[in-house]
């Protein structure tokens, strides 16, 4: 038997949400919103990954941006949990440089820990069956994989990447036969129905020296770069701000495409059946319970959420209506992913408090 | 020749404006609303009967309640208009007892004039003319005549009651030979084909005299009581307050009731072409031009309206979308009527600060 896994989580909290705009802002982007259940996605993601299970959850790493230090610290406190550090990036540089400066610091702090690097803006409904897939993957990792988790496909999705499972290493862990970019629909089909591709949850399990040597092979500035970033970091307290010369130098890129895509230590657990979603629009969004605020009569499969303002609907179908106290949202279910489009149009405008 | 008439307007601006929420509420109505231009429908119906005409308008007399008065004062301000008196009704006693109210103050104050009873919170796009239509109905109103004004219908409406023209008096003037209920599809057809069914607008010209004797005639308490809280009504400067006690002796009923479908007096003007509207639903109202808080993207027949939050609508049809600071309203327009369901519900859960 293998001794009980020690896990470093670290927490991305740098998305800004703009599909689920107006209630996703740019001071407070949908990470930090209670939109599934009564605490935010960053707080349940938080959540998910300490306490009791198959593994040691270390104190988790936050890293984010400076805009959201104090909105970090409010929502941990309300939690009850304290993070290890709250990393701040001066700059946005993409996945890859994050997940460097994860391996650093893991590998100078983490007691011989595995990092697990997770966004904070996905719902896992199942916790404890996600807990089980890091616990499975975390042999692997130890060995020196870099751990992807596949996401069992419940509907033929154009809008992920998907993974290719190839040969099995353990149960329910295989080597990556291959990362597949978004598909169109015939593609997504005929993946729904073989069972060897998975969602790309985008979230990754990996021991610091493993991702640290990937780095080196494949981006080494960034891993030089976001490492040197990380050493001249400014501490005050459990915040680091990472030295802004140095992070600028990272090329910005994806850890799909800096690193696993090309690696050939990437592995995946899967198929993780966990409810999983990226909750990446307004679909994913259940109607609110019980919400005094919300007068729904005779509307169908009809999505309505507020945050202030009462919503009186009568008689639509397929619609998505949101209201926050200066904004309201009215689209239909299937064009949920365009609300991109106002974001832009209001960023043309400068609009920029409604941003 | 006849001498030039003397026209005393009474703006009747009681009403409630249910199915405009959540713009009207029942501290603001949708009468002191800038719905179809920048003015009020108050302010446009006050200044429409003032001014330059073919008959001379004395200042105008506003029947309204007391929550309203110091709205009609700030709105008669605004356009720079004195009323000859804001008088205060107690408690609503609907349409008849205004009529007498009205009659018994021209009698009283308006040397020789024909009273003109109006409601507030109707559109009339082309007001010279309409007071074209008035100066029209002035000679018989002169005669004893009670005029109404039969508007032109432009489709088979099931809303409205119509009024039928019988033998001419003048050019465009004629007897009424009845008043039609609200009709049924094919009725309104029919009604719409024979050109001799006007819309009735609830407006109205007569002589105090002749009004009184009617309802002396046909509703003498309304008559006796109403004349009765005028004459005790309590002046401070241009407000009556009405006396409570009498009016509410007054039995509740609609002028059409109680005077016009029993009187041999009535008189019809029409067909009125003036570009009227009661404005009686969302469906009424234009989109607002060049609203900078609205980002409307491939939407078609959609009717966006805010008085505060930006509202950003994407491919939606045939949908109305108001907004308020404190509420929303989304409602397809053939069903824009049911938006009185939204006020019953509010009345029914105790939400006074929504009503």
């Amino acid at each position: 038997m293998t001794r009980r896994a020690i896990i470093q989580p670290v927490i991305m909290s740098g998305g800004v949400g703009t599909r689920l705009w107006p209630m996703s802002r740019a001071a407070r982007p949908k990470q930090f919103l209670p939109l599934v259940t009564s605490r935010s996605l960053f707080q349940e993601t938080v959540a998910r990954f300490s306490g009791d299970a198959d593994v040691d959850f270390l104190p988790p790493v936050i890293i984010a941006g400076a805009v959201h230090e104090a909105l970090i610290r409010t929502q941990l406190a309300e939690i009850g949990i304290a993070a290890a550090a709250i990393i701040i990036e001066p700059m946005a540089r993409n996945t890859a440089a994050v997940a460097a400066v994860a391996a650093a610091w893991t590998s100078a702090n983490g007691a011989d820990a595995l990092t697990l690097l997770a966004p904070a803006d996905h719902h896992i409904a199942d916790g404890a069956g996600f807990r089980a897939a890091v616990a499975r993957g975390a042999a692997a990792a130890s060995k020196g994989a870099i751990v992807t988790f596949g996401i069992g496909p419940t509907e033929a999705h154009t809008g992920y990447g998907y993974i290719e499972a190839g040969a099995a290493i353990a149960p329910g862990v295989a080597e990556v036969a291959a990362f597949r970019e978004k598909p169109d629909a015939e593609t997504a089909a005929r993946y729904l129905k073989g069972g060897r591709h998975f969602w790309n949850a985008g979230i990754f399990l990996y021991s610091p020296d493993a991702m640290s040597g990937e780095l080196d092979i494949h981006a080494p500035t960034i891993r030089s770069e976001a490492t040197a970033a990380l050493q001249g970091a400014r501490k005050d307290g459990a915040v680091l701000k990472l030295d802004a010369s140095r992070f600028a130098l990272c090329p910005s890129d994806s850890i799909d495409y800096a690193v696993m895509e090309k690696t050939k230590r990437a592995a995946v657990v899967g198929p993780v059946e966990a409810g999983w979603s990226d909750i990446g629009s307004w679909t994913a969004i259940s109607p609110a319970a019980d919400d005094q605020r919300i007068i729904s009569v005779d509307c169908k499969r009809t999505i309505i959420r507020t945050d202030g303002p009462t919503i009186a609907a009568i008689g639509v179908e397929d619609l998505i209506i949101v209201a926050t106290g200066d904004a309201v949202l009215v689209v239909p279910r299937p064009r949920a992913q365009e609300v991109k489009i106002i974001v832009d149009h209001l960023k043309a405008a400068k609009r920029e408090e409604l941003l």
